[in-house]
């Protein structure tokens, strides 16, 4: 087995492996342009979201190449800054941080580019019946799921092959610190990703609402609305895109946690490489498994698009698991782990720790968010008394639904520990992220379902339509929910394995509480999610504020415009969401990146603060992104619930409260919350990358 | 000196300080009886408040019993079954332990007693003008304070008395783990005065508004409204009793965690009962300071009330500091310290360090829930949208408010460590609360002004009296805005110093974040306060529904109510408030003192996971307070802005957005935010008082 399994193996598998997925996600998006659209007012519609969402990302790449320049730039002058020795920060390490920015940058283009052909095609398949309408929009969010893994595992192979097969010379602890460059250029496009794409979608659904249902009493997904295809860009912006870059950086970043903890793994019998090669194994048979689960997403006419999402999902798991199982044997026993059973068995028990975990953080969210169940149920009864209660209600909902997702990580942790040691948390949480595939896609379908309701609305085809796409949404509603869920869960686990992957660089057995400096950085870790929650938040209400104005200004100054007759100017309403997120997300950026640094470097804080610092952040971090994902999620599904018929139905007055309900939960869930996700990771890993320059 | 300075000393000059605060207290409240009301609807009105304020604390009194009884019962079961060694549980243990919970009912009982009879008397001297009314409010609250600290000091001194002086041959160890049950005993009892009390007063106030000025459209305060008297009631139980077993709580745990760290520094010189002795010395100068301060709360006629307060607050913290300078010179040097100054100088520092961040964290907090700054403006202006904006707003804001007091925590963490090591944290603590006589006696004067108003308005006084009464009031909300800062950041600190002294406890000199044990506690300790908080939002939710029958109950069955002909069965309003509030604290109380328990008792947990689950708790609970507590108050006030006339005025848009918010806020800061301040304690020294049994 040994002969078989060595270095140019595992880079031959990632290469291998992530080529598959491309070709599995070309072949889909093949699937997804095969559907022939003859409407032409459905084709301007879905024209002028593609084209709003290309604009976005041709203005984002502008400013992403001057920041990913400015900070490879950086690394490579603090390298040569710092010496050249193992233990200082090796000038190189902007290669793999440029290709990891390239990777993700390359998925999240993919992505949206078909997720923004798909939503027009699966409203034109929802004409022939639900089955038509679920292959399609299913299709085309695999594309973003494939992308997703295919160019994880790709530049991960690239970067492995580059370090790994032409530098064999190199010492294991620089190579590790080198490639950690790859995670850090990950993080890079996902905080544009994800805060970015935060702010302007809540922007554009906030200000297109507020004008438009409150002001001039106009429906949703109306045309007449100037803000209408911002908003639908937004969708697919912040839930496709945002999504997916979020995903990118904990794939890679649990796996090249993994690889650094593997590389020091002392090993009794064999070779060294196995620590190494094992992650990149688990999640390449995860793909695989993704990639088979998705042959199973299928519907006779009329059956449940949930069950059969739900089937994909399981299938991967379980062969994700089957993979795992053997890719694990190939680890021998290493020494002086004090762990109950064989090493092989311990990491296995924790990849499946891990699984297990996120399916469960994921059902957990759906438990708190969906209107099945009782804690939606009641804050929609809350509504009968006012938008205060049902405020309160929310609020305290979000809260206790942090109880059980933290004591399953913490069980988690526990469990992969006690079997495995630290390699064993980094393993649970490469184990968690196997299946990123299929949850991408499964989570990218609900926006393109989501888009097809509206193209379908505005372009005026039959009612019947309009059901099938709104089933198809009604089940996104509940993916979305469990992929939040799951992408919360799955970024604290990374954070932590990165944060164990700091801990060994700087060479620190232990961080000790009772150390002042390090209680100064829990405290000032702790705090930084809020702030950073309170500055996206506050960034969302400015950039609605504009955009209420510029609709207010068209519905004033277009001739015709409210009657239907005049043409609303989209471009605009794009345009101000775009540079109104580019704009907003500099500081909360700059804080992400800049706070780590300035600690490390005080020498009366240094790495031991840092170490605090990363610790708080991660345990407030979570916390607030479950509690506003779930709160927001939970208001939204009120107000749906509302709108069934319950509590008086649409135009109640408890309707009314649950309208402000879900107003308040948007960037709740759909910007601050998830941005905690980044925030988490991104101070970790530019804390991991820099971390030689605390050694000083 | 030192053979003045003995422990007898120590004991003496604790008791007869403690003494002469409640000479003072008594001479106080004389003062406050002495103004004659002849008004018999004014006492018919008082009288009811009186009364339900005593019901609450008979019916408090009742439960409280059994759970001191429980409580004593399983320390002095829990001390004969771990044996009756140094490193054990002392059964004696639930001798201070009763102590302290009765010195801090009595505390409460009295400055509730008086409070509830200085409201309308303040009403009464208001028709005289602004100095006699700030002269009776003012005293009103001033007896609470008084009776705070002349209890804390003087039960102190008599456990302190028994320990030291009656059984001089006890380990160090032991005296010190004794005490500890002073802390605990002043903790249940801030349990049920701040939980229980935020629950009851919350449950009124928003009963009362929801269904009164909501439904029946009759203003604030109205007699005509069931619930009123529970409402005026529950002013007092919260802010008056409630802030006071908050701050009794602080107050005496300081001391103690002080003494505990003092007990045990090493010094080259002199006697070793100096570290013991300062804190309390610190401590009785402060108490001196602040009845020297109080002289200074006078006005002429029209004079600034606001005034008056600071300048009796100011005169007692700069009396403290020269106090605490001559208290600290008795400090010989102490082996093996690392630190830059004398040890005399370096506690002092720390104890001026302390005082400053508390007044600093005061000022913020104003900053942050003052109209007369711009976040409140702010949230002000957001109302012109909408309720979901003010509330968006208003989180953001409370977020954001996080971040400069935790930065001026840390500062006061690093500082006094630096110069004092882990003693110069709990002299700092100790310091920050050394003026709690006069903080109290400042912030209690507002429920008293607040409900002088209501009293007037229900008496139909003259729209005058009413004038001056509101403009008491006015000034009360903002001292009552500082002194909930004060509270957090002192229960923060105190929390903090308690933590200390449990590591000493358990013989922990590391607590080691890379331990996944420590990770899991971490992330357990740091959700609690989202669990606690959820649960007391909860509470007062229910309790609210329950009153809001009641009162529509009474609307429909009382004939000629809201005629003003029939009366309104207040009693049992106020009842119904009583059991609620009695009811509902079980579970977040139970949840306090059991998880502590069972973390540390738990085998593959224990004191190291329980050492991470109390500094979690720390973090997230003192963030989570200063959040909730702010944009509570912000929103109170955001409201009294546009009731002053901008943005439309009473009665806009506006203002029904600023109401809800209002509403929302009510919680927060009058249940939630308070009650962490609890939780962060209650769980460090239950923690504290049971660590031999984790020794185990």
């Amino acid at each position: 087995m040994e002969g078989f399994f060595t270095t140019s193996t595992m880079v031959w598998i990632a290469i291998g492996v992530g080529v598959i997925a491309l070709l599995f996600a070309f072949y889909l998006s093949a699937r997804v342009k095969k559907e022939q659209v003859n409407n032409a007012k459905m084709e301007e519609i879905a024209g002028a979201i593609h084209e709003g969402a290309m604009a976005f990302l041709a203005r984002e790449y502008k400013v992403l190449v001057i920041v990913i320049l400015a900070l490879a730039a950086l690394l490579v002058v603090a390298g040569f800054a710092t010496g050249n020795g193992a233990e200082t920060l090796n000038p190189m390490t902007a290669i793999p941080y440029v290709i990891g920015a390239l990777c993700s940058v390359l998925a999240g283009n993919i992505g949206m580019r078909i997720a923004t052909k798909a939503n027009v095609r699966t409203a034109n398949a929802a004409q022939r019946g639900t089955n038509a309408a679920l292959g399609i929009a299913f299709s085309g969010g695999a594309v973003m799921g494939m992308s997703v893994v295919g160019l994880g595992l790709l530049g991960l192979g690239i970067v492995l092959g580059i370090f790994y097969l032409l530098m064999p010379d190199l010492a294991e602890v620089t190579r590790a610190s080198v490639i950690n460059g790859f995670a850090l250029g990950a993080s890079s496009v996902a905080l544009f990703g994800r805060v970015g794409g935060g702010i302007y979608t809540k922007a554009a659904d906030v200000g297109a609402d507020l004008v438009g249902k409150v002001e001039a009493g106009i429906p949703e997904d109306d045309p007449r609305n100037p803000a209408v295809i911002a908003d639908n860009v937004g969708d697919n912006v912040g839930d496709v895109a945002g999504m997916g870059s979020d995903l990118f950086e904990s794939y890679v970043g649990s796996i090249i946690a993994a690889i650094a903890l593997g590389a020091v793994l002392d090993f009794t019998v064999g070779n060294s490489i196995m620590g190494v090669l094992v992650p990149v194994l688990v999640a390449a048979a995860g793909v695989i498994a993704s990639i088979l689960g998705s042959f199973c997403v299928r519907t006779g006419e009329n059956a449940n698009a949930q069950k059969a999402l739900n089937l994909g999902t399981n299938v991967a798991m379980i062969l994700s698991v089957v993979g795992a199982f053997f890719a694990t044997r190939l680890l021998p026993d290493v020494n002086g782990l004090d762990i109950p059973v064989s090493f092989a068995n311990g990491v296995f028990i924790a990849v499946v720790a891990g699984l297990i975990a996120g399916t469960i953080i994921g059902k957990l969210t759906e438990y708190y968010t969906s209107f099945d169940y009782s804690p939606v149920k009641k804050i929609a009864a809350s509504c009968e008394t006012g938008t205060a209660t049902n405020i309160i209600s929310g609020v305290a909902t979000g809260m206790i639904s942090t109880a059980l997702p933290i004591i399953v990580i913490i069980i988690a942790i526990l469990v992969s520990y006690e079997f495995a040691n630290l390699y064993g948390i980094a393993l649970a949480a490469v184990g968690m992220l196997s299946t990123t595939g299929i949850i991408v896609a499964v989570d990218a379908y609900g926006p393109i379902a989501d888009n097809a309701g509206g193209i379908a609305e505005m372009s005026g085809l039959d009612p019947h339509v309009r059901e099938i796409t709104d089933a198809l949404d009604s089940v996104g509603n509940t993916t979305a929910a469990i992929g939040k869920g799951f992408a919360i869960g799955s970024a604290a686990l990374t954070a932590l394995s990165l944060f164990a992957s700091y801990t060994q660089a700087v060479g620190m057995d232990s961080i000790n509480i009772l150390d002042p400096k390090v209680v100064a950085g829990l405290f000032l870790g702790g705090m930084l999610p809020f702030l950073f929650s309170a500055l996206t938040m506050n960034a969302v209400g400015r950039a609605a504020q504009q955009m209420i104005e510029e609709v207010r200004r068209q519905f004033k100054t277009i001739p015709g415009i409210l009657e239907g007759t005049g043409r609303p100017d989209y471009a605009t309403c794009v345009s101000i969401s775009t540079s109104a997120a580019l704009k907003e997300m500099i500081i909360p950026g700059l804080l992400a990146v800049v706070v780590p640094l300035v600690v490390g470097l005080i020498p009366f804080l240094g790495k031991e603060a840092l170490g605090g610092l990363l610790a708080g952040s991660l345990v407030t971090g979570f916390l607030l992104a479950v509690m506003m994902a779930n709160a927001g999620g939970a208001w939204d599904n009120a107000k749906k619930y509302i709108e069934s018929g319950v509590h008086g139905g649409k135009g109640s007055e408890a309707h009314a409260a649950a309208v402000n309900g879900d107003t308040v939960g948007d960037p709740f869930k759909d910007t601050s919350g998830p941005s905690l996700n980044i925030l988490m990771k991104l101070m970790t890993i530019v804390a991991l990358v820099f971390a030689p320059i605390f050694l000083g």
